[in-house]
């Protein structure tokens, strides 16, 4: 699937395997699926693998042979390569590979000490009950792998997207642009989606259900090793071929289904071979049913299909980037992990078209710390290791300046919206995983409860798609550059006298004309022999060959001044997937107070937070009503996003409700406000601080804390604090 | 086609015919079809009814008698309305109603003074050249009725949502939600699409090709009217026959096919029958091929399947506001009129859930002044009107307040972004144009060279949608409401003794049983008179009736106390259709420098301007560098979207370039800059006013520019006017 997967798309973002519970797609009426889950309550998350640099000798003591496992398995496969192995013998040394990394790593993680208890349920019962997200059409039963988001899901998502706009389209001057979703089946059949973007099912050969294969396969597989009379010997068996199983193809995978003698796990009727199904979404375009289109995969196409248009905007001048934010479609066969795998998710992608690939702005960003974890680091069973983009690129460890400056910016963004630093990494596809047109390719790596999600694919696509269209359409996607000086070339071209051909063949005077104006230098110049030497000269054409003598042909040379020549520019590829970012960004952020579990909360960052700021007036008393509003246009004049919550719970009541929407900042208006001069207290969510300053004042102070423009402790400093004990029992109303 | 629309579609918003070009799916290769047609080249625009309210008494002398003719029939409606007379009847006077109105409307356009002259080809070439929006997939040989928009338009569109974003879901405090696309048979079974969301069509018997029928029909009975031996009286009786075609059944169209002796235009061959296209695109959700699905033909469901959890979200309590932005998807038989008429278009849309229909912020928009075309009007034959919101309540034109309040806002919004208010109005659904469970509806129009054309809809849409929702999924979707004071009700009920009917009926008891919960309070009654008097009682059910006798059933009558009532709440619901807003904003905005043609430009607000700035270093100079590299970054930091031209055409060139693409303001750089104090100059786009100003401020004077808090005067007020020639014949680079 893996491999399937990767030929067509770039960086495998979402292609990975995320959790070992076999789901289905579900339809029946009033009874949501999602949250319903109850597996994974508590799960430990364990610091990354961020600190192992500082590695506690006993741990890596303990590691030590399972490094050289992976290493010594690692030279086998690059001697394989320089030895130009057999294709199936590099294959199973990679799967095996893969087994030994996944060993290593999980025994890594499980070694490091814990550094939180996350509660995977809290937080969904969290979304779920203050409608970040939910599952789409619940009141008619649902159908798995969508979802709506409700007003702080939604607000939360735009936020990040409206940062995303202002750090890479408006601060890198990018070309936004904002194509169909609808695509009629020959662009996709030339990005190579229709023949290649599919995974492999199976179907209950009665009823017609139909399984993901390898979910199935591990599914029955861990049974048969839970029951209680399993064998050693099988039990070890099955586990290594669950490893392997990632990267098996169909055969194998059929091979398996036979052997253990698979059938369908909910009627245990018998099971079809494997099947291709292709993951878009088919309809017809217009009333006939004869335009085949489908829904896009991917944003990309959109951008390139346009590169003639973007070019021309640009003033034919490379580099430049375009960039698309907008939703995709996939037809997952079983969809899983809430936001993880889902069948319609909003992307951001950019397309930076460049015929260089050394990047003005290196320079800004080289000092920049992360965690890169390459693929010598994992075919060497080493841990990824923290470095700064300008020495992995100087090492040669990322490929160009374009790309790591992309994984710079990246890795900014990704700070700035609350992703925890710790949990982010950069994981290098290891030459097996690539694209075969990509030339290098990480993906930014997020730490959840589902194990490192990939989150943004960062790839060098070099100039695949742009050719693949080109081919397809018979249309140059390609830019002009001017040479540094003018450039003499000989032209060595076929002089066809075509009054002549056309005389002597009449009716494949054309194709002759055709096949001698696309000879090449080589032919050209044994026709030129041919002539010299034997008088005439066998041209092979589609409708057979031909003998012409030097009445009909000669061949000219002659010197050609050229200015420009002709480039297809390579591609660097950010594609951000903004469900799965906002799903680990949601993790990240998702608190308790300190000795009270239930109430929890969300400590997002005021960019991206759903509301900025929330009006509470003390009690229902009336006279507060003049202030709240006077404060609600203040807020809105300002455009800070606030709710005022005037329902009747306690103060404590209400505040932890804001926190649990993630909303930074509260005002309170209470009997002090009334006085002259008018007062209210604005508390902090993370550190429940709260300070009392002038009304006239607070609507710009929190503008300006949501901007980032001053902190909380600038606050603090400047006006009194509010002593005032919160009613900590005031967990969710 | 209308009608079957506005059965299920509120406000008809898109249902309207536009142009009279009969245009059809294309897909073939490299032939892009958008902007080929060259009809239209200029077409006067006249100034709307706006000023028919102060009209030259000439001018209403023509007038007179085809008011008095739409008067006349507007009478007969409305009496055979109250006569109750067949529905036939009705429509057919309804019909000639329209027709009658068309002429009167035709004609007062034709009388009211050309206002400029409004080239269409040379705005749609600007559109093109500079792509703001164009074809999608043109190098595949396109689709019609898709567009991609560049990075101009979609620059446009996203500052347009952004601005409708603050302007709605901030300002009013809604609630924002992002619902899912691919929507599952049942949900839009409910909603009624499945049954009625289709136009007719015809197919060609042989090819298979297919036509609008109403385009059709048009183009056929038009080409006859245009021959030149046509008689007088076939003339005048096509003209009748097309007046009254768009509310045609498909019987009508059939014998109007068969009268004519219809075929395909493009091949000559036989036509089938009127077929009933749904126009929505559909597809499979999932593997199985079971579970059906469609593309959403409007956001508002998503809105409406969340019903219970955003009311939770909002504690419980009416009204509230839903809003959402996104993508809609609708097959369109033949695609036309550029973004007025595509298969794939994004929406804004709010549904105001309220149970009293008076809204709080009335007052604050009461005196708003709006051109009100009134179904009375129209069916008087009077012309649109100006009053003010307040006025159009109070005297009933207008159903409530809240209703009141989003037409004033939307009239806001629009001029805004750039809406002529001369070439905007709201026209009200007359009584046969309303979808059956709407009370009133309102679309705001503009004028465009494709006359009027439907941009928002806002209707008052009663209880509907929650209703058909609630009784496919049997899930109560109603608010509960607290009453003012408990009420004592008497609850009557059937207290059955289950155990004798069990088992005196055996199989039957279940109907039975059933059929005695759901009797109601008369048949309760009944019930125990006849057990008092005859000592028995036949009880009618599905399986047949009963006999039976005051052992097995008796009436209990009690006192409940009840403290709240169940309110299914009604909704308004503005609904945009952002394309073609966008369009508008387009066409009102298209202008040509005086006495220079070939210099056009968008004079588009700041506020949506795709670009609010233009930074251009006079010529190549590399001296100018670091002065356009700070200016740059300045402006970045200060969130102020630009562009750096320093490609190398003339300042007045790259000028007209800025203004082509709607840019206000350009900051240009030239030899005094580098000079102490530095300064630039700053040129504002319609008026090509230019001031000289310190390089130090200019970026802070331009955000405040673009976000209205400072206007040009005050620039030129206070800074020293710079006075040089613009190069005026720079125009297209």
């Amino acid at each position: 699937m893996k491999i399937i997967l990767n030929l067509v798309y770039k960086g495998s973002l979402f292609s990975k395997n995320l959790a070992p519970i076999l789901t289905q797609l579900k339809f029946s009426h009033n009874k949501p699926h999602w949250g319903s889950n109850k597996l994974h309550r508590k799960i430990k998350i364990r610091s990354p693998l961020h600190d192992i640099i500082m590695a506690d000798p006993k741990i890596e003591e303990i590691l030590a042979p399972l490094r050289s496992s992976v290493k010594e398995q690692g030279d086998l496969v690059r001697q394989l390569k320089q030895e130009k192995a057999p294709e199936i013998d590099i294959k199973k040394a990679v799967a095996e590979l893969k087994a030994r990394k996944k060993i290593l790593e999980d025994k890594e993680l499980s070694l490091t000490p814990a550094e939180e208890l996350f509660d995977r349920a809290k937080m969904e019962d969290l979304i779920k009950r203050r409608f970040f997200y939910d599952q789409s059409f619940a009141i008619y039963g649902g159908i798995t792998g969508q979802f709506d988001f409700g007003p702080m899901g939604c607000a939360l998502k735009s936020n990040m997207i409206q940062l995303w706009r202002k750090f890479f389209i408006l601060q890198e001057q990018m070309l936004e642009v904002d194509c169909s979703i609808l695509t009629p089946e020959p662009v996709l059949k030339a990005s190579g989606h229709v023949e290649r973007f599919a995974d492999l099912m199976t179907k209950d050969v009665k009823t017609g259900e139909c399984f993901r294969l390898d979910h199935l396969i591990k599914a029955h597989l861990e049974k048969i090793k839970s029951e209680k009379n399993a064998k050693p010997e099988l039990k070890a068996e099955i586990e290594d071929i669950l490893i392997k199983l990632d990267g098996m193809n169909a055969d194998e995978m059929s091979a398996l289904m036979k052997r253990f003698d698979m059938k369908s796990p909910v009627s245990g009727n018998e099971l079809t071979p494997p099947i291709e199904f292709n993951l878009m979404f088919n309809t017809q375009i217009g009333p006939s049913g004869l335009v085949k289109g489908f829904l896009r995969p991917e944003t990309a196409q959109g951008i390139f299909v346009n590169f003639k248009r973007l070019l021309e905007f640009n003033q034919g001048r490379l580099p430049f980037a375009a960039a698309q934010i907008g939703n995709s479609f996939r037809n997952e066969i079983s969809p899983r992990s809430g936001l993880l795998r889902v069948r319609e998710f909003t992307m951001c992608e950019i397309e930076h078209f460049c015929d260089s690939k050394d990047h003005p702005k290196f320079e800004s960003v080289k000092d920049i710390q992360m965690l890169l974890y390459s693929a010598d680091s994992q075919e060497q069973g080493k841990p990824a290791q923290i470095m700064s983009i300008g020495d992995a690129v100087s090492q040669g460890i990322v490929n160009n300046e374009s790309l790591g400056y992309f994984m710079a910016r990246i890795n900014l963004y990704m700070l700035a919206i609350g992703i925890d630093p710790k949990k982010l990494r950069f994981r290098q596809h290891m030459g097996n995983e690539m694209a075969h047109y990509a030339c290098d390719c990480w993906d930014a790596e997020c730490l959840t409860s589902y194990g490192w999600v990939e989150c943004v694919g960062c790839a060098d696509r070099s100039a695949y798609d742009l050719t693949q269209h080109s081919k397809a359409t018979g249309i140059r996607l390609a830019a002009e550059k001017k040479l540094p000086a003018p450039k003499q070339v000989e032209v060595v071209e076929a002089v066809a006298n075509k009054a002549a051909i056309g005389k002597e063949f009449k009716k494949d005077a054309k194709v002759i004309n055709e096949a001698l104006a696309s000879l090449d230098t080589a032919a050209l110049e044994e026709l030129q022999s041919k002539m010299e030497t034997d008088g005439e000269y066998i041209l092979a054409t589609s409708a057979g060959e031909f003998k012409l003598n030097p009445n009909l042909v000669s061949v000219r040379k002659s010197q050609k001044t050229i200015h420009v020549e002709e480039i297809i520019p390579s591609v660097i590829e950010p594609s951000f997937g903004i469900g799965r970012i906002l799903y680990s960004v949601l993790e990240h952020n998702f608190k308790m107070r300190e000795g009270d579990e239930q109430r929890t909360y969300f400590s997002l960052p005021a960019s991206v937070a759903p509301m900025k700021c929330a009006v509470l007036p003390l009690s229902g008393n009336s006279e507060f009503t003049p202030f709240v509003r006077e404060l609600s246009q203040d807020l809105t004049s300002v455009d800070v996003s606030h709710k005022v919550d005037d329902s009747s719970g306690s103060i404590g009541r209400r505040y932890a409700r804001t926190d649990e929407l993630g909303v930074p900042y509260a005002i309170t208006v209470d009997f002090d406000t009334m006085k002259e001069p008018h007062t209210v207290t604005l508390r902090e969510r993370d550190s429940m601080g709260q300070v009392r300053l002038p009304l006239a004042n607070v609507s710009l102070i929190v503008r300006d804390l949501a901007n980032n423009k001053i902190s909380w402790s600038d606050v603090e400093e400047k006006y009194p604090k509010f002593e005032q004990q919160e009613n900590a029992k005031g967990a969710a109303a």
